[in-house]
């Protein structure tokens, strides 16, 4: 039973260590979070005409990457849903079309801007909020009426993320019955 | 001091439970790690040419998702280098051009494939193998003789593997002098 105990502290203490929890100092600013790469990767796009941060350069258009809070992930797997405290993040990289061995199609060069989304039930009324850290490590959140708090708000498939651009938890979502009505209505008529 | 032991053994157990090591049967197959869309995700790309399992639809060109067992990972971060046992998993999924609000460019859809890269000093003479899983869940290492095993050892940046095409590696492997001197040559030329 001690044993027990102390793995769980232990388990405690190592996820405390990712510091996956979303850090706002007095300043309001959110620091971006260092060991975001080693967050759970959702998806890929390349050039995605609904992102930030568009490229200029339309032969070589941006990736962009997502990542998610390990914990929020789990409890999405468990749930559908997300918990108070989720934190995503975008990263949108350049991209180049030959280089090496390839000759075609594109591969990942380096970061354009990171932005990232915030669950805070507390903070937020809208519950959800948007960063745009550009190049920096710590940002101000977007206000509530920003276009990409509406945008998220009326086209998101699961509360206000994009799920269906994340095939794993597309699936999720459908199974669980958590996908939001008006996604479910606007795909049955598409 | 006795706290400290459980807390290491407490780590031991959970990074056990993540299940990273390549686990081979009697029949020499490798089993495709089912957590492996939790490992450390290293880069994407979309219809680049030298990659296997190639789509046959210019307009929707596969993508790849390259991911590395996390222990791995930590030890490049260290070294440069790639530990025993090392494994990457290559996922393939197709793209799709146009989709909710979507209107460019293109996001993930379904697995086309996955494939892994393996080093293991032990079992192949020529450090690294390479697996097809195609859709199932375990598969034998292609022979040495392979297009894989001839043009990784010819043409990757690390050791056998691509780190040119994974923007986070890649400055590290600068760093730590680690990137073949045939690579760096090649480089250097272009």
């Amino acid at each position: 039973m001690r044993l027990k105990l102390l793995l769980v502290l232990a388990a405690m203490t190592l996820s405390a260590q990712t510091g996956d929890a979303p850090q706002f100092n007095s300043g309001d600013e959110l620091a971006l979070p260092k060991g975001y790469r080693e967050w759970v990767y959702l998806s890929s796009g390349l050039g995605m005409t609904y992102g930030p941060a568009q490229s200029t350069d339309a032969a070589n258009p941006n990736f962009d990457n997502v990542f998610v809070k390990p914990s929020s992930y789990r409890a999405f797997l468990e749930t559908g849903h997300w918990p108070d405290k989720t934190m995503f993040i975008l990263e949108i990289r350049r991209s180049h079309g030959k280089g090496s061995i390839n000759n075609g199609g594109h591969y990942q060069g380096d970061v354009v801007s990171v932005e990232a989304a915030v669950k805070d039930e507390k903070r937020f009324p809208q519950k959800w909020a948007y960063i745009n850290f550009a190049r920096g490590d710590k940002a101000k959140p977007l206000p509530a009426t920003s276009s990409c708090n509406s945008c998220h708000s009326q086209n998101a498939a699961v509360e206000n993320t994009f799920v269906q651009f994340y095939p794993t938890l597309l699936d999720i979502a459908t199974e669980k019955k958590t996908l939001n009505p008006a996604y479910v209505a606007k795909s049955a008529a598409e």
